[in-house]
This record gives C-alpha cells, sequence and structure tokens, in this order.
C-alpha cells in the first residue's frame, strides 16, 4: 500500500517538518541544492516534483528567482455558531462592539472593518433567500474585515427594504450596538440556517483579499428567520482557508 | 473600479453562463475557435487565459487534447449538526441505517461505504483532542464513502480504547444500530466541537477521492464529549468541495 518512491518519503518529511513547526511561517526553504544534499536525493526534478506538491497543497507560496517559503499561517478562529451572542453579553471583553471585531479581539488580535452601505437589486440567490422576486431592492452592508491589518474575510449582508429601512442598518460606518442591529431594527432573529461551500476564490476575490495562487475559500452563507419565521438578513461571508478555522459547537441532544 | 479588459468581461460572462446551467456539468465548451467568435475576441491567448481562469477557480476542467468541460457537481447537502439523530428517529426514511447513508438516501441518492477497523497509535492531533498521551493505541473506523457510486468523502473514526474496546465499535464493516454506535457503547455524546479548515488536499487524498486538480477539501474534525464531559470520539472527514454544501441550522436563542 505504502509507496516508497524516494519523492514521497521527502514529501512525507518536509510536510511534516512544516505542520510540527520546524520550518515557521513565512520561513524560507533551504534551496533545491540543499534539499538535495539534506535528503540525500539525487535528481534535481524530483525535488522540484516535491516542492510543487507542496505548492498545491498550500503549504508552500513559490516566488520566482526567490525561493520557497512556508505559507504565513496565522488563522482567527472564527465562530459563527457563537458570535451573534456575544454583542449581547455584557460579561465578556469586546461587548458593545460589533459581535465579529469582539471575537477576534478576544483572541488578542486587532480587528478592523470598511464599510459600504448602499441599496442594490438583489443577486438571484439572495432574494431567493429573503423570499423576494427577482431583482427585488435590499439594502446591503459590504464589509472588509482585516485582522492586523490583513485582508481576512469580505461579509456582506443583505437585508429586505421592510426590515432595514428607517433604521440604524442603513447608517454607514461601524456601529456598535448593544444587543445588536438586527434587534435595535425590531427584527432579532430567532434561527440561522448556515450553508457552507469550498471553492477557489474567483480573480475579483482574490484581489480583493490579497490572495496567494492555491488558496481555496469557505463560501459561508448564513440566512437569519425572525421568530415568525420571515427570513429577515442574509450574509455571504467570503473566508480564504488559510485565515481561518472555523468553528461550531453542537448540542448532542 | 470595474475593469472593462475584453477578457474580464468574457470570464463573468462564462461564468455566468456555467452557472446559470446553460452550459451543464459534464459538457464540453466551445473551442477556443468557437470562443473567439461568439464572444468577438480577436487573441486567442486573451481566450486561454479565460479558460485559465476558470479552471482556476474549480468550474471548469480542461482534458489535454479534448478540451474543456465543466465540472461535474452534484453535490449533497450534508447536515454535520443534525446528522447524528436520525439514526434515533423512527419517523424518517433510513432511520437504522447509518446516519450518513440516512441523509444520503433521503435525497434519493444512493449511498455506500468501505469501511475496515484496525488499532493503531493515534496521531498527534487526535491524542490531543482525546485527551490521551502521545502515541496511545485508539480503535480506528476508516470509511470510503461513495455516493452513486462515486467517492464523496472519507470519514475516519477514533476511539480511546477505554470506550471501544468489547463493544460493537470494534466490529468490522457498516454496522447499522439505530441510537447509534456510541450509546450501544455506553457513551452517548451530548456534545460536539466541530472545526473546519479549508485547504488543498495532499496527494493521497487527492488520489483516494479522485479528485480534479484544484479540487479544495474541507478538513472537518468533530470532537465528542459524553455527559461527564470526556472527549470519546473523535471524527476527521475530507469533504471535497465540488460535492458537498455543508449545513448546519443554528439557533438563535
Amino acid at each position: 500500500m505504502a509507496t516508497t518512491e524516494r519523492w514521497r518519503v521527502v514529501l512525507r518529511e518536509l510536510r511534516d517538518a512544516i505542520r510540527s513547526g520546524e520550518y515557521q511561517p513565512g520561513e524560507r526553504l533551504p534551496t533545491v541544492d540543499d534539499l538535495m544534499e539534506r535528503y540525500s536525493m539525487t535528481s534535481r526534478p524530483a525535488v522540484q516534483k516535491v516542492l510543487a506538491a507542496l505548492a498545491s497543497e498550500g503549504l508552500v507560496v513559490t516566488v520566482h528567482r526567490r525561493g520557497s517559503y512556508v505559507r504565513e499561517y496565522s488563522p482567527i478562529d472564527w465562530h459563527p455558531g457563537a458570535f451573534e451572542h456575544r454583542t449581547s453579553r455584557r460579561d465578556i471583553e469586546g461587548a458593545g462592539q460589533d459581535a465579529w471585531a469582539a471575537d477576534v479581539a478576544a483572541q488578542g488580535r486587532v480587528p478592523r472593518q470598511e464599510i459600504v452601505v448602499e441599496t442594490a437589486p438583489a443577486p438571484d440567490s439572495i432574494a431567493a433567500r429573503l423570499d423576494l422576486a427577482r431583482g427585488t431592492e435590499v439594502a446591503v452592508r459590504r464589509r472588509l474585515r482585516l485582522v492586523d491589518d490583513t485582508p481576512f474575510q469580505t461579509a456582506d449582508s443583505y437585508y429586505p427594504l421592510w426590515v432595514a429601512e428607517g433604521t440604524p442598518i442603513m447608517s454607514p460606518g461601524d456601529i456598535a450596538i448593544p444587543g445588536g442591529l438586527m434587534a435595535a431594527a425590531g427584527h432579532p432573529q430567532v434561527r440561522f440556517r448556515d450553508e457552507i461551500v469550498v471553492r477557489m476564490p474567483d480573480p475579483d476575490e482574490q484581489a480583493r483579499l490579497s490572495l496567494p495562487p492555491g488558496t481555496p475559500v469557505a463560501e459561508h452563507t448564513r440566512t437569519g428567520f425572525n421568530s415568525s419565521k420571515r427570513p429577515v438578513r442574509v450574509i455571504v461571508t467570503i473566508a480564504p482557508g488559510d485565515r481561518h478555522r472555523i468553528i461550531y459547537e453542537v448540542s448532542g441532544q
């Protein structure tokens, strides 16, 4: 079962060395010549095959003429199953902050958000989730979320106008309201349906999030329902794989 | 803000045509010559750039000398937040089946599992989650899960021996026990902690799941706790992005 081709053995050893932290994020790997010597390989193409495999696994990034580097990887834990509660809890650090920002700050990192508010026709997938006719205008809050000044995720929230109009939802900028925006708008949510699709980014996402080649993303779509079971908000979050660990706590009873 | 380079416009149009189903999964796209004519492009490299971008987004697969095909995409909805309950519910189709199989069958698809049971030293990440010393032997149930005879995911369950020994957990093959294996073993779980990491597959995973190049995976790690808050099981599932939509229902209260 186990193959013993030399390059596969070296691939496994280098992968383990990266995962165990022997080579640190951002560190340059030894040159091809050094790797040949260190791992007793006689074939240069075999070493290059190892490096190409590590790159395609997303563990290293190869920079033309400069070498191969261990990908920077200091992800945040993202708690979509919990974060909406936090703004209403006064006992934790960051209560009153935006919920995502509080989650990030609790991990000792520095959150920042760039927010644009507009009204626009709902994309079809959003209209369907909000029980709206195709092309209906909705309020949109588009967020670029940065951690330690690095773009970490985009999160665009869509609201039917019957929910958003005349409420703080339409206010531009980063507004923090204890209890959350939806409660302030008179539509507290009682249930979420989260859908996660894993895919490669499109070129716009790649640019907006400064993604190195070969970085997949989670497209996380949350539909929120009010106590009358009506959908009142959809958030689409694009979360790059190298910057997030997504955590759900599930009650088994 | 919007770029109007011709190839980007064509990329957007072709992407929309694929997402809307105008080009069906498995269908061959028009040839480069046909695309040049259809989209009034004069540059062959520009068309090739469009196709390369679609391939890197995972929307098309290019087969040497044969052309570009829309990637097959008939994913299942996977409900990690719900599936463990199903085997104990007698009112739904498939109760008594393995929980995952019941979930798949309820979607009109045909589930099948290849299962191997063994004892082996726990990988470090598993030992840590199970509160075991490094290298402690654990029971492992390794599953390759197929849908309509296509490999869809691998799911490897790890159990401390104090949980597994002398129970049906150690039985080989696909065992379906109403209420589930863990309850039968005397360790019903009351809480799960799920961690999802999005990454590119390693070559072994790529081979085991027959993944086309450029297909990212979700690595889904579930740790289950019993009523004494002790970890009693870890499942690591590798779910390719092109075969799954991961669904969580979250109570907002």
